[in-house]
């Protein structure tokens, strides 16, 4: 595939295709579907990319459904999608070669708690709310929060992580270990039930990130937190980003847990604001949420209250009830929508870098310039605590020439990222958008990426067309 | 090579490392050593393997040498095994095929740190103490600490965790990013300097705990912790093992953040009394160690002492003076050395697994019923908090029935760990002595290990004879 095959609907279709799907039929009947609208609603994209639509969409109810695709489709050389919710940022779901999408939704329990081992077992397609739902009398919860109602199976795929990372870490750190069915059909256990271990090679690791296209996640074994005695979320404005950036990495420095600790700038807060109807100062600020005992999260709040206030900070809003601070963090998670009222018709189109956050504010301050030099309205929303932020770009992708400068900026972004010493994608993933950035970072690594996945899927079936550039 | 040869020194010469020696000693003249005492420290283990010398050491001092000795051994098809200071305890510095031990201590630089980002660069040969005392000045620390004074590549290359990992997690999660020399001499480096990315597959992370099979770690970038404002440490007797195994899983559950929790069962306990003339009482005793401010560790150390108290636990003796602390740790860490007095003459052979938390108590109780049963004398320390838990053998290695009666036990110590779900390996690795049990628990997913050994060192030149069976 080509790097212009990118901007085409189903590029490459593959000849095994139908014959695939005429033996899925066979096998599964009326859980394969092959109508535009499903298979659109599988094929789209949140990038400027265009929808690439699966030729089949099956659903699989059970780890044999799913052994049962993939042997089908490695007898046909078809590609194969695992599809979850569809909420991924960088064309995961999309299918350049056609193929089958494979959707695990319907494989959604939550098979087991040991709610002494801090630990649960689930089927992929189980959403994070639905997971935390079902926990909720236990005691624990699962961390990882991306935003979006993504299901399990993606965020692992994907090594998600968003607000909640930098107390709790990501997907890599919160699987213990995953079933997988591979491209030839062989199911696999990457590890036991251990909290950790030191036997051989770390699959559970390489599966988590390697967006489908090593194996299909059948199972999950999770990591899992207690509730908090007490969470306390606050608001807190600063004259710009560099002495919010500075605050954050004082806050840390200080060993002060922060639960989240997230930055808008002053374009995202105005967004915020017209959109979620939240009453904030129209300047840069930092959401963050403590959790600890109560006596714990008073005396953070206060520590980090001093730093900021040293910083040019104003005062920390506590946000005391439930439902304020649910609203707080809507605001926040709702910063998709927000960003639309910026402009009204536009696109919203999200990346994301991750960089050293001693570079943090140098890296944002040269991205806004850079913005508004471009003539992009890119408001920016970070996770700041990991040195990951996300620049949001509002653009008519009926206009090629708006595409063409959103692709230089988020080039420019990604070489910007790597300068100093970052990533092209903190969480986002590398997908169909960022594959050429990925050999800018990692170089010679990814032939080494590139020759696990040959070995592992010698015939690309597992979602070709992501995370490798054409050679 | 098969499982007899594990009883014989160097079973398995190849053909092409003299030829390989010849051209090494072009190159690095009296660098590449042969005498017989340079080469049997090389080859030392802790178990009851013998020693299997390399046919040559050489020392490293560059990424240059190190890339320098993979090609010529490459060209030649002559084994490398990597050595930092060989206190690995499954005969991974063993070279059973002989070859090169490429002996990495003088690449000991502490490269760069990072205040503000929590990391530093280092060279692999620099050891976890001397980090630390060149780290101090900073403020931070690096907290994996598995008793030996390791050096910090054989830690990656191990996955090492040890008493801290409750708290600060393993190798496995505080390794930012290698450099790494492949078999055919490519250098790679799997990841920049931001704290998570999303970008391709986590290449560090199969690294980490490959045991030198797949590459030559020659830069390590690791993330760092703050030292704490206040640490207090105590212990805590019990009645049995099952009271301080439940005592354990209720810290957890009341997310008191425990930087250490340490298990000595009676027989353990004795030993230490014996020989580091520490005044304990002769019961099972938890090991505590709490970081945080002044206040907070009052308040843990006040919760942790009602939970045991529940549980029939005495009193938490709480070292409070730096030097009582340092005396207590030494204590545990010591407690190699102090499992001897309790055999004298004999050899102390250490064996670990890992299991849920929930099954600790139960995996213990039968493990030592086992012991007794088969007349062993079987101390038992542990990393309770992570559900990890060591086995001290100590036999007569001249008598061929104790090195029987060992594996018999330690056999059926894997698989006990295995039937509770848990890995026949925490922290020491698969080596020489575990590839069995390796089998065992991951069944074909070792077969997935194997295909990516296979291609990323098709000549199997990188540490052979460690993780896999014969096939």
């Amino acid at each position: 595939m080509t790097l212009a095959d990118l901007k085409r609907e189903n590029p490459r279709p593959r000849e095994g295709t139908p014959a695939a799907i005429q033996a899925l039929r066979a096998r599964f009947g009326d859980r394969v579907l092959t109508g535009a609208d499903v298979r659109r609603a599988h094929g789209h994209t949140t990038t400027y990319i265009p929808n690439q639509m699966p030729d089949a969409v099956v659903y699989a109810t059970s780890e044999a459904d799913v052994r049962d695709v993939v042997l089908v489709c490695a007898a046909h050389g078809a590609p194969i999608v695992a599809f979850g919710t569809g909420s991924s940022l960088e064309g995961h779901v999309n299918a350049p070669e056609g193929g089958i999408s494979l959707d695990l939704s319907r494989m959604d329990k939550l098979l087991q708690v040991n709610a002494e081992d801090f630990d649960c077992t689930i089927e992929p397609g189980i959403t994070r709310e639905a997971l935390n739902a079902q926990l909720r009398d236990t005691g624990l919860f699962f961390p990882i929060d991306p935003g979006a109602n993504a299901s399990l199976g993606g965020m692992a795929a994907t090594r998600a992580s968003g607000t909640n990372a930098v107390r709790y870490g990501t997907m890599r750190d919160n699987v213990i270990g995953l079933t997988v069915v591979l491209a030839d059909g062989r199911v696999v256990r990457t590890a036991r039930r251990a909290k950790k271990t030191a036997a051989g090679y770390d699959l559970t690791r390489l599966m988590v990130g390697s967006e489908g296209t090593l194996g299909i996640i059948t199972q999950l074994n999770l990591r899992l937190q207690g509730i908090p005695e007490a969470i306390l979320s606050g608001v807190c404005p600063f004259p710009d980003v560099d002495s919010a950036c500075r605050t954050v990495i004082q806050t840390i420095q200080a060993g002060i847990p922060v639960a989240r600790i997230e930055l808008l700038d002053a374009l995202a807060i105005s967004a915020a604001i017209a959109y979620s109807k939240i009453d904030l100062p129209h300047s840069p600020c930092l959401f963050v949420e403590l959790h600890g005992s109560e006596a714990g999260v008073a005396e953070q709040a206060e520590f980090f209250g001093m730093i900021a206030a040293e910083n040019g900070g104003g005062t920390l809003a506590v946000a005391t009830r439930a439902e304020e601070r649910a609203q707080l963090w809507k605001a926040r998670h709702d910063f998709y929508w927000a960003s639309l009222t910026l402009r009204p018709g536009a696109k919203a189109i999200a990346t994301d870098v991750c960089v050293p956050i001693s570079q943090l504010a140098d890296c944002i301050a040269q991205t806004q310039a850079d913005a508004d030099e471009a003539g992009l309205i890119a408001p920016i929303v970070g996770h700041v605590g990991d040195g990951n932020f996300h620049v949001t770009l509002l653009i008519d992708t009926d206009v090629p020439d708006e595409i063409d400068r959103a692709e230089d900026f988020i080039a420019r972004l990604s070489r910007r990222a790597l300068h100093f010493d970052g990533t092209c994608t903190g969480e986002h993933g590398i997908g169909q958008g960022k594959r050429g950035y990925l050999t800018d970072e990692l170089g010679e690594a990814v032939n080494v990426m590139r020759q696990i996945k040959q070995t592992l899927d010698p015939q690309n079936i597992l979602n070709p067309g992501k995370i490798f550039s054409p050679v």
